[in-house]
């Protein structure tokens, strides 16, 4: 029998830092050396109606987090100098934007649904989420449009938190491959998912969304993990929270709580000392 | 051995009203009356960036059409006085307007990215287009929040035309059986594929994109076939046209063009005499 041999690059072993050298993407290294300096992988999702509300949690949360997460096509007043504002809290506070688009339409038409309309999502958002359903032609179509190809990508989503979604293990293996083989590898940041075993390239970033504090489900079949749970179990680089932090009585003191649970659970995980 | 018997109830050899009477969801039943009396199971993909455009195309194609399709999210100028004059022309011409949404989200956020915001599909899109992939929950977030149920309704994704995809058998399994069985069956028309054996229930309608008189494919990995081909071989009860007519030198005679060769296409599948 051969000895067992230990993956000396086991991905949620190694610190941001050392990854971000191993990143094709020069958005994965920012993010990856971004979350390593303001020492937080929280990401907050912004999945409020209102230009108003939004622009309170990242003025509030911004010191927490090291990416805001925004659904534009659910707010009820967008405007251009929303836009602006969100980005300036963004330079402030030293966190990128990622619109979570979920887009999921041929490539020309996704070129369209990025660049143009009323949002021009490629001009603000640093970071937007994909389904890798339509295939690479979906990759090359925001590619194509990107307001600057290197302060921009994608994260591709693998898995998802609600029950009874349709995602296999063909899928995956599709989305992984699109993820590290190819032409498009320096436009994709990370994958959405829900476990340290869907992809092992150091390079990537996992995304995990459902962190709450109080696990549960609610009536629409979202699930809900823990950060420990999810950072130290599950893999994940950086844990979404939305409800757990919106629904708080201090959006504030729950932004740091969540960031500190977050970051010792990556600590942890790597052997560092939280401080 | 025993006779080979012959399925009096094959999906594709029925004639549209026939399949009314079956279908579960009131909008399917809509529909296929609507094509029936109007003769047309021609959809138009007005794929373009400003309202204007849209409603000319309305204008002009409206007479031929039983379904107009909209990616509202790529319009340059959106605003609610567009959104009225596309309703009436649609109830001028007789027609229905589809969103091509492809929404891909879980329920919660789904639900509110089909009501609220900018856009309020709901109140104008008698159906939407939606990806089975994350799971029942996205029918029901639908569902929940739709204007008026009855004269509501999505059509499910089982398979996509660009190449490469990742749709595979399981996923398609997944999706017939959220369109076929359980509780929100009254709420789904049909199903967006490129062949007649991706499901048998003759109460769902098939919607088949990339219709092109001209074969091929664009340089985003997008394939085209015939009228004829997708009607009488793949099992298309609409076909969707969009670059075909959009970019023909008289739209009008375009969309004639197609009308007749899709409906011709019909009537010689199920035995009709085309006038």
């Amino acid at each position: 029998d051969q000895p067992k041999i230990v993956n000396e690059f086991s991905r949620t072993k190694m610190r941001f830092e050392a990854r971000a050298d191993l990143a094709k993407a020069k958005i994965a290294k920012d993010l990856f050396k971004l979350m390593a300096t303001k020492k937080t992988n929280l990401c907050i999702a912004a999945d409020v109606t209102s230009t108003d509300e939004i622009l309170k949690i990242a003025e509030v949360c911004g010191p927490h987090i090291c990416l805001l997460k925004t659904h534009v096509d659910i707010i009820e007043n967008f405007n251009i100098s929303f836009v602006q504002a969100l980005k300036s809290l963004a330079e402030k506070h030293n966190f990128l934007i990622m619109e979570d688009r979920k887009f999921a339409d041929i490539g020309n038409t996704t070129a369209l649904q990025y660049a143009n309309g009323i949002y021009k999502i490629a001009e603000w958002a640093n970071l937007v989420t994909v389904h890798s359903l339509p295939g690479q032609s979906i990759i090359q179509g925001i590619k194509s449009v990107a307001a600057n190809v290197e302060s921009r990508g994608v994260f591709l989503l693998t898995e998802m938190s609600s029950q009874g979604n349709l995602i296999n293990d063909k899928y995956k293996e599709g989305t992984i491959k699109m993820a590290t083989e190819g032409l498009d590898t320096d436009f994709i940041a990370g994958i959405v998912c829900q476990s340290a075993e869907c992809f092992a390239f150091p390079g990537l970033i996992q995304l995990t969304p459902g962190v709450k504090i109080d696990e549960g489900s609610d009536n629409l079949g979202q699930r809900y993990n823990t950060p420990e749970f999810v950072v130290k179990e599950k893999g994940a680089d950086i844990g979404v929270v939305g409800r757990g932090i919106l629904n708080a009585s201090s959006i504030e003191k729950a932004a740091s709580l969540y960031r500190d649970r977050l970051w010792s659970a990556y600590c942890d995980r790597v052997g560092l000392s939280a401080n």
